[in-house]
Parts: structure tokens; sequence; C-alpha cells
């Protein structure tokens, strides 16, 4: 008999990924995680951003090294575009979840990844920033995700595999569905 | 008579947005955005995005320059750590959406800021993202954000500009309310 194994390596560890699952489900208080950012004004509508320190696993946990983050609004709002727009971080945390997701989901699945490519874009009509229209949302109208896949699997495995990052990410769920958030000043 | 005008400069042009708003409330069709972003996968879970053009004022838009941004999971996910995760870049993107309407509204307001600071935090059950629990949902339970302000104003004062910046918040309307997200996988 000739038995062949594909050896398919996207670089996620999905058995410990599947550890983990099976660990957490014994310990839910261990799944209870908090990510934090920091954010300083800098000028105008300059800010920077720094990510650093989580909380996970029942305690403090720290990335490899501080992530820094500028944003600002563009040349054409008078500003002077030493960043990415905030609404463009949204775009890039929708973009790398959902790619993430996919090369965890074709490791599962056995399917070798060549390559993922992703455009997304977001519509926005800035009569609702500006004040203008008070019947414009401020946020996106509504955002598209194109993938590009090259993959050693059919189009339909394929969009399978992308259909199942986007069932479980969590970018996705904070954009389609509401999120409360409570903003304070410190007195 | 002795007259007294405060000088105020947080940076923000104000009389320019004033008179784009007025521009654009003259022609609602030059409001229209898109904002994008690409995203490519590099290996595990860990991608790299780009932002450089977006589309505005009726034709196509750049930046300065091209804003590149690394994601990937943590190392007690069994990843490499390249960079924040796509969770953390919503925060940033909020924080930093709110902080720029600050400086901008405080200006319009008159009042000098001397310091803005923002610690952002927000809530996730990793049950939600690693289907332990269907029950649980993939996004943020909730999200806290602290403004810790400096500036030449009460506190009533500094809690109605972030109330007004809450208000006029591009990413705080995409993450309170729902967006629609088309994905789609180019066949």
């Amino acid at each position: 008999m000739n038995t062949y194994t594909k050896i398919v390596d996207n670089g996620v560890n999905v058995p410990a990924l599947l550890d983990a699952r099976e660990a957490l489900s014994q310990a839910p208080e261990a799944a209870q995680f908090r990510w934090r950012a920091t954010c300083n004004w800098i000028n105008g509508t300059h800010c920077q951003s720094q990510v650093e320190q989580f909380f996970g696993l029942g305690e403090d946990q720290c990335h490899k090294r501080c992530f820094t983050f500028d944003a600002d609004h563009p040349e054409i709002f008078a500003a002077e575009d030493q960043g990415a727009t905030p609404v463009e971080y949204v775009l890039v945390g929708l973009a790398s979840c959902l790619t993430a997701g996919v090369a965890s989901v074709a490791q599962h699945r056995n399917i070798q990844l060549n390559m993922v490519k992703v455009c997304i874009e977001g519509d926005m009509d800035i009569q609702g920033i500006l004040g203008i229209d008070p019947d414009v949302r401020n946020g996106y109208r509504g955002i598209r995700v194109l993938f590009e896949v090259d993959a050693d699997a059919t189009h339909e495995e394929i969009e399978a595999v992308v259909a199942q990052s986007q069932k479980r990410s969590a970018v996705y769920d904070i954009i389609t569905n509401p999120t409360p958030v409570e903003v304070v000043v410190r007195g």
C-alpha cells in the first residue's frame, strides 16, 4: 500500500493551538484577556500610540518589544500627514485578522498556502465627521475585503477557508457588531 | 478698554476645516471618501499591511509616504510576535481618533491643550475565537478609554471637549455600531 503524507507548513503551530483550546476549555478564567494601548497627543491631529503589555492566561504579559504607531490626518485635511489615519488602522486590523485566520485554518485543513494578498476598502461620507449632515454616519458605510489566494487547493476549498476565518475573526466581529465603549476623563 | 485675546495653538487649522465643511456642504460628491489598505501574508499569523493611497475630493490621493504595519499573534499563542495583534490595531485606531478629535474641538473652543494621554483597554474572552463556547463573542466584550488631559480649562470644559470628540469620531462609530463587511475571494 502506498501511503502519501502531504507536508503542509504555513508556519502555524496548530497542535499548540488545539492544546490551548483544550486547556482553556477546562480553565475559562485563563481565557479572559485584556488588550491595551496608550496614546499620547503630539501636535494637531498627530498622536503616537504604543502597544506593549496585555493581560491573559491569568497574568500580565508583554510583547517581545514595544510597538509604536503614529496617526494623523492627511494634508488635504490641513494636517501634517505624520501617520496613517485612525480609520485606516481599523482596515489594517481587519485585513490582518482575516489573513492570520486564513493561515491558521488552512494549516488545520492541510492546505499549503503559497500567497495571500488582501485589498481592503472602506467607504466613508465625510459629511458625517464634519457635522454637515446629521443623517450621515461618522464611520464607514461599508467595507469590502478582496482576497487573492494562491494555495494547493480548489477555489471552493479556498473560499471555505476564508469563510471560516471570517467566522472566527475577532476584528470582523468588532466591526460588524456593536461593541460598548466607555469613555472617561480622569478627574 | 482692555481687550485680551488668548492665543491658543494646538496645531489644528480650524479655519481650514470650517472652510472645508462649507465647501463640502455645497459639493457632497467630493465628501465621498474611500480609505484603503493592502495586506500581504508573510508566514504563520504574521502579515504586513501597507497604507498609501485613498480616494477623496473626487480624485485619487496619496499619503506623503507609504505606512507599513506588521501584525502577528504573541508567543503565548505559539506565534512569533512580529507585530501588534489585529485587535490592538483597533484600539490604536480608536485612541488616535478620539485624541485627534480632542485636539480639534479644543482648538475650535479656544482651549489650549498642554498634554493629552489616553489609556485604552479591551476585554476579550478568547473562548470565542478558539471556538470553545459558541455563546462567547469573538470580539471585545467592552472597551474602556481613559483620558488624562492637562489644558487651560475646567474639568467640565475638558469633559465636554472629550464628549464632542466622541460624538464626531469615525472609529467610535465603527466600533459601537454595526458596519457591513463584504468578503470576496478572487476567482
